[in-house]
C-alpha cells in the first residue's frame, strides 16, 4: 500500500543528506544556498528546459550527467540569481562551484550538478557561492527538519516550501520517494529528456539502474510538470532531477516497479499541483480536461491555448463562466474540431451542449462553483478518442503587481 | 502623391453610402447596427478568422462572397452580440437579416454581408435587427459624418473611433480609400483568406477585378492585422472585409496599381496601429522588430512568443528593461537560435550583446526611453537574413479589471 503524504513523510530516502546556508545572494537575506548529498553515487535521471537559452547550470548539468553515465554525488542550487545569459564568465561560476563541491566531498566535479533560480542576466557572484560550501557540508543531515531546509532555500517568488513524499513496503522494506519543487511565476514547462526556473528534485532509496529510471521520470513529467502552466513563460532554468541511492535494498522490478510507478506519479502531481496553487497571485486552481480528441497531442495544445489565453483567465479571476471565451481559446488552437460536436461542463455543470448553450444552463450555478478555490473544466471534442488533463490558474491584479513591480 | 489621414479624409469613396442607428442590441443604447451600402454590386477580397469555431456571420458571408463571385451591394454590421455558439438558430438571424436587406435594397440576400461582433453565446434577438434595417436605409448618406457614424456604431469596449484614408490622382482623377476598424481586446488575429472581433472595413473606387484585389489585401493583412496582438486571443468573428466600386474611374494598373497597394498599406497599417492603440489597459505600444532570422516565419513566431509573453508585457507596463525576459520569450518559441549571437537594442540602446549584458548597458537610460507611450525593441537573432515586424503591448491592472468584470 502506498502512503502519500506533503507534509509529515515518515521516513526520508536513505543515502542522502540535505542542508542550506544563506550566502547573502537573495536580497532578502533568507537561505539561498541549497545542498544535497549522495552517500554514494546515485543513480540519477533529469529533464531540464527546451528553452533555446538555457542558463550555465543547465549547460553544464547536462554535459556531466553524460560525462559521469548519470552518476551523481551531489546538487548545488542557489536561489536569486539564475546565472543565465552570463556568457563564458557564468559556466566559469558554475564550473568553480562544482569543483569546489567534488574538493568538499572527495569526487569529481562532474559528479555534481549545479542549479541556479532567479534573475538573469545578472553575474552571480562567485565568492559568495563558493563561501557558502563548507558552511553548507557543516549543515547536512538527514533528517526532516534537514530536507525542509534545502526545499525553503531554493524558493524565490514561492510563498510556500512544496514538498511530497510516499513510501511502500516489499518484504518488510520500505522504500521511500521524497521531493521538493519550486516556482510561482514564469511557469510553462517544456521538459525534454534529459530537461526546467521551476526546480524538482527528487530522491529515493530504490535500486534502480538509469535506463529504467528515464523512462519513468519522462513518463511522470509528461503528466505532472509539463501539464501544467501559470502564465505560459517557459524558463531558461528549468530542471527535474531523480536520484536513486538504491539503499533500500529494494530493486525496482515486479511489484516494487508498480509501487514506485505510482509514487512517482503522486509525488510529481502534487508537487505540480502546488506550483499551479502558489503561482503568482493564483486564487483559482482550475483542472481542465479535454477529452474526445483525435490525439493526445491535439487535447494537449488545445488545454494549452486554453491555459494560457488571458480572457479565458481573468474570466476565472472572477469566476465568470464565460464559456464562449473556452471555446474561442480552444478553437485559435489550430487543431481541427467541429462546434456541433462539442461539450462543456464547469465543475460538473453542462453549459455548451453540441453547437449551443445548454438548455439547462443556470449562470448563478456556474459561477457559484467557480467560486471555489479549485474548479474543473471538461471539454469533449467530439473528435476523437485521446483525453489529456492540464493544471492551470487564473490570471489576477496580483500577477501583474508583482511582475511589474519595477524601482529605478 | 499619395495623401493620408487618419481624422479628416479630403473626400470619401464614391459609390458608397453609410449609415448607423440604435437598436437596442448594445447594453449601453449608444448606435449599434451600422449599414454600408454600395450603389452598385461592389468588387470584394475577404478574409476571416482562422479560429475553428465560427460566428454564424463568418459563416454565411464567406458563403455569400462564393455565391456572387465575390460581389457586394450591403454590408450589415451588429455590436453587442457576436452571434457566435448561437447554433441553427443564429445562423436564420443572420439569413434573415441579409434576406430583409436584399428586400430592401432590391438586391439578392447573398449580395449582403453580415458581421456582428459582442458576446458570445447570447441569441441575436432578430426582430431588434430586423426593425433597425429600414431606419438604417432612411439615414444612408456619403458624407464624412456618415462614415464615420458607421465606424462609430461598430465599436465595443473601444475608447476611439479607428479611421484612416488614402487618396492620389491619376490624370487629374482622385483615387480614395477610407476604411474603420474596431477592437480592444481578444486581438490576435490569424486571419487566412477569405478569412477576423476585429472588424475591418475598406472602401475604395478603383476600379479593379477580383482575381487582382483579393492578393492585395492578402499581403496587406499579412503586414498589418496579422502583425498585432493585443492579448493573443484570436476571435471567432474577426473580419476584413474590402470593397471597390470603381466609380474613380481610375483602373488599378501601371502607376495607379502601384499607388493603391501604397494606400493599402498606410490606411491598413494605421487602423492596425489604432487598435493595438486603444487596447484594453494599453499604457505603452511596442513594436517588435525581429531580424537575423532564417526565415519570416521564424521571425513572426519569435516576435509572436514575445508579444504574448505575459512576463515581457508585465515588464513593459512599468517600463523595466527587463531583457532576460526578452531573451526567455524569444527561446521558448521553439525556433531554433544561439544566444551568443542574438543582439537586442530597447528604443536604440543596446543591452544585450551576444550572449551577455551589454557593457554600455544602462538600466536607467533605458527605463527612461520605455517610458514613452510609443518604443521599439529590436533583436537581431544573427541565424539568418530574413526579419519581421509586430505591434503589440503591455498587460496592466485595467486589462484584468476590464475582463474579469462580472457581476451576477
Amino acid at each position: 500500500m502506498l502512503t502519500v503524504s506533503t507534509t509529515s513523510p515518515a521516513q526520508l530516502p536513505l543515502g542522502f543528506r540535505w542542508a542550506s546556508v544563506t550566502a547573502g545572494i537573495k536580497a532578502s537575506g533568507k537561505p539561498d544556498v541549497a545542498l544535497a548529498v549522495a552517500d554514494e553515487p546515485a543513480v540519477a535521471a533529469a529533464m531540464f528546459t527546451k528553452n533555446q537559452v538555457t542558463a550555465a547550470p543547465v549547460q553544464l548539468g547536462k554535459k556531466h550527467l553524460a560525462a559521469t553515465g548519470h552518476k551523481v554525488r551531489a546538487v548545488l542550487v542557489n536561489a536569486g540569481n539564475a546565472n543565465c545569459c552570463t556568457g563564458e564568465q557564468g559556466l566559469e561560476v558554475a564550473q568553480k562551484s562544482c569543483a569546489a563541491v567534488g574538493d568538499a566531498f572527495g569526487c569529481v566535479f562532474d559528479e555534481v550538478i549545479p542549479s541556479s533560480t532567479g534573475i538573469i542576466g545578472v553575474p552571480l557572484p562567485v565568492e559568495k557561492l563558493l563561501d557558502a560550501i563548507e558552511p553548507a557540508k557543516a549543515a547536512l543531515g538527514s533528517t526532516i527538519e534537514h530536507a525542509d531546509a534545502f526545499a525553503t532555500a531554493i524558493m524565490t517568488t514561492d510563498t510556500k516550501r512544496k514538498t511530497a513524499s510516499a513510501s511502500f513496503s516489499v518484504d518488510g522494506k520500505v522504500v521511500t520517494l521524497w521531493g521538493c519543487s519550486k516556482g510561482a511565476g514564469m511557469i510553462g514547462p517544456q521538459l525534454g529528456p534529459p530537461h526546467a526556473t521551476m526546480l524538482v528534485y527528487l530522491f529515493t532509496d530504490v535500486e534502480i539502474d538509469v535506463d529504467q529510471l528515464q523512462p519513468l521520470l519522462e513518463a511522470a513529467v509528461d503528466d505532472s510538470f509539463n501539464a501544467i502552466s501559470i502564465d505560459g513563460d517557459t524558463s531558461t532554468n528549468d530542471t527535474v532531477l531523480l536520484l536513486a541511492s538504491g539503499k533500500s535494498g529494494v530493486s525496482a522490478s515486479g511489484n516494487a516497479l508498480t509501487q514506485f510507478t505510482a509514487a512517482l506519479t503522486e509525488v510529481t502531481q502534487s508537487l505540480a499541483y502546488q506550483i499551479v496553487d502558489d503561482g503568482e497571485g493564483v486564487t483559482h486552481v482550475v483542472r481542465l480536461e479535454i477529452s474526445g480528441a483525435a490525439t493526445k497531442e491535439d487535447a494537449r495544445v488545445i488545454a494549452k491555448s486554453i491555459a494560457n489565453s488571458p480572457l479565458c483567465k481573468t474570466a476565472w479571476s472572477s469566476a465568470d463562466p464565460n464559456w464562449g471565451r473556452l471555446l474561442s481559446g480552444a478553437g485559435k488552437a489550430g487543431v481541427p474540431f467541429d462546434a456541433s460536436q462539442v461539450t462543456i461542463f464547469i465543475g460538473g455543470l453542462l453549459v455548451f451542449d453540441r453547437g449551443t448553450r445548454a438548455v439547462s444552463y443556470d449562470e448563478a450555478a456556474c459561477h457559484e462553483v467557480m467560486s471555489a478555490r479549485n474548479f474543473t473544466i471538461a471539454i469533449d471534442l467530439g473528435a476523437g478518442d485521446a483525453a489529456t488533463h492540464f493544471l492551470t490558474c487564473d490570471l489576477t491584479h496580483e500577477y501583474v503587481s508583482i511582475n511589474a513591480d519595477y524601482s529605478t
